[in-house]
């Protein structure tokens, strides 16, 4: 766990283990603003959506953004239960809420785990007296909470930065959970930031959605997107500094700056994951077409496998930019492995294949290709496909 | 290889090691239908094209469609090879035509292997004389040319079948090479159909588009579609059978049957392959809705590792399907692998894992998907993806 974790004032952290998991590890964590926090929220695209999602956005439609608490469990998604995995969620909030002296829409439930299996509420409801009880502020508090929301994770992923604004200090900070985005019995990326800035849900939201493109947003392990993602802000205001004009930018960057820390660590801890890789696509038409590129090189399985041997091989990453979709001049194409000029105008450059493999043995590395049509980019943060992920996902006891 | 496969008259082959191949192994086929022949092909849809495909388009638009020979080399793809690829095409067209004493515009060139490098065109050229010399008729000849086109394949792929009519025999045979996409030193799936009947270029095309549509272009194994993707139909028209009226229904039969079986050949036969899922899905808004879903599902990683698995993870698919982009309510949508009933109305059905299970351990198998709300539907050929795709496509060695 890092050194050194800055957590934000306002709020207090505990875990504990309700039995979700099979392993006996903690599955349930409760994060608290016992004065109540602003909020904004992120959901999945995915038209198959969990029933905790569900209840989240009826909940800070009805209370316009404010929040008292978060409740996560691991080991079971509840997700593709019907509506009694509505009322599993519900009920979940309506407990915790009693025990908080909190109206149930304040709470905010998350899930991530097993996909179509029913949440056993009577565990979750027999395990909340002791979660309230071992509420702790700080550090320690937080670290508890990131390991209670691992599923296939193999380590707690926090990060946090602060910044000081008219002899005030402002901390931002986030925990998260990812791997593989729907695994059999454990699923989805849960990411919760934390922050004493005083702001209204309004402001939170604008925040947001710029520091999630350039992060989450920006991260492709399998290209599978999960029914129960889901992206908080909280803020508690305890730092008595109000978000405005003159530290807007700082706060900004603050909370760029931990939602990609956080994406990177997904990333990296991806199931299986040897290299991660930084994909530059640059000289697109337009942004949404660097994109396009981008994410169809990021999810090529032949591309994918290929950095997983440390291959040079630029005639894939060729090819799945041929098969984007989107108009490009292969002989106005260049790619770059590092430094490397794998391939030039469409053809193979004036490179070597040893030291291009060499470079590709490291942890991360770049990857940037030029397409010549115009100013559109776009970055991807992204993984290789080992036999390891499949064996994984593929691993299946009856 | 098949026993009693029925070559159609008007056709020589043969093939020789030109020494492309490191293996050694018959690297050059060579397909002459000597009195000439009437033809249809279809190419990638991928933007970059390999050198051969462009010599290609351009010899069928200077002939109006009419061809003496195809000729085949594995072990190098002659694409990203700029204009020395093409050059390098021509030259080998040229030579052959020669030989043939025939003009280099009625030879089809056709490449498959390695992305990048230039085609050896000496190696090529050295070893035209003993290809020519060597044709021969029937299933011999065949038999070969299907043996020298393989890259990745671990079995060759041919199918026919004949039809009878006026009392004149027609006969319709295909040969193939398949397996991955794009490996990384042999690439591509290329397929040559063979028929005796009597046919206009355009009424052969007229017969090409829709049996691909309902064979190759219903494959999907990694999602990758090659550079150098060719499926050409030749008519030597020696049954003395004209395409008309009366039997061109009977001849479209014979044609998408031939396709079929290549098909089903090649996904059986792609890299690292264990599984055959035969996916359908119904009721979606239109045919092109339900194609988009049944592709989401066919390339998402997480759902072919399950199958991999035999794994009866019902949720993968539906999340597959909530991110296809289609508008789809989860709550309509069921999941049939095989007859068990595994997702009813987007939530776990009333089914036996262990049978599900034990029913997924088969070779082959159906998967169908209905989402209620229309009458749109798509097939797809699928399969798993394996740790042995995995380790095909990543093993490198510098």
């Amino acid at each position: 766990m890092a050194v050194g974790l800055r957590v934000p004032r306002g709020f207090v952290f505990s875990a504990v283990t309700a039995g979700i998991k099979a392993s006996g590890k903690p599955d349930l964590a409760l994060a608290e603003a016992p004065l109540g926090a602003c909020a904004a929220a992120l959901f999945t695209r995915n038209r198959v959506v969990a029933a905790p999602l569900l209840v989240d956005r009826d909940h800070l439609k009805r209370t316009q953004g404010r929040l008292r608490a978060v409740i996560v469990n691991s080991g079971n998604a509840n997700c593709a239960t019907g509506a009694s995995g509505i009322a599993a969620s519900q009920a979940v909030c309506a407990e915790l809420g009693k025990l908080l002296e909190a109206a149930p829409e304040f709470i905010f439930p998350s899930s991530t785990g097993i996909i179509g299996v029913p949440l056993p509420v009577h565990k979750v409801r027999a395990a909340l007296p002791n979660l309230v009880s071992v509420r702790v502020e700080g550090q320690a508090g937080l670290e508890t909470f990131a390991r209670a929301i691992m599923t296939t994770d193999t380590l707690p992923k926090v990060a946090s930065t602060s910044f000081a604004t008219g002899g005030e200090q402002v901390t931002v900070c986030g925990v998260c959970k990812g791997a593989g985005m729907i695994h059999p019995n454990m699923a989805t990326m849960l990411a919760y930031i934390f922050t004493d800035i005083e702001a209204t849900p309004a402001q939170l939201r604008a925040a947001l959605k710029p520091a999630a493109d350039v992060s989450f947003n920006c991260v492709s392990v399998d290209g599978d997107t999960s029914t129960n993602d889901t992206l908080l802000l909280l803020a508690s205001g305890a730092s008595g500094v109000k978000l405005n004009g003159a530290n807007r930018k700082r706060f900004a960057e603050a909370l760029t700056s931990v939602c990609r820390s956080l994406a990177e660590q997904i990333v990296a801890d991806g199931e299986g994951v040897k290299h991660v890789i930084r994909l530059s696509v640059e000289g697109a038409r337009t942004d949404a077409d660097a994109h396009c590129i981008a994410n169809t090189i990021a999810t090529s399985m032949l591309v994918k496998t290929a950095w997983a041997g440390a291959d040079p091989n630029w005639g894939r990453i060729l090819a799945a930019i041929g098969r984007s979709g989107i108009a490009v001049d292969p002989a106005r194409v260049d790619i770059f492995i590092g430094d490397h000029h794998v391939c030039r105008r469409g053809a193979k450059g004036d490179f070597s294949e040893t030291a291009a493999h060499t470079h590709m043995l490291q942890k991360s590395y770049d990857i940037r290709v030029r397409v010549g049509r115009g100013r559109g980019h776009a970055h991807v943060l992204t993984s290789d496909l080992t036999a390891e992920y499949v064996h994984i996902n593929a691993d299946y006891s009856t």
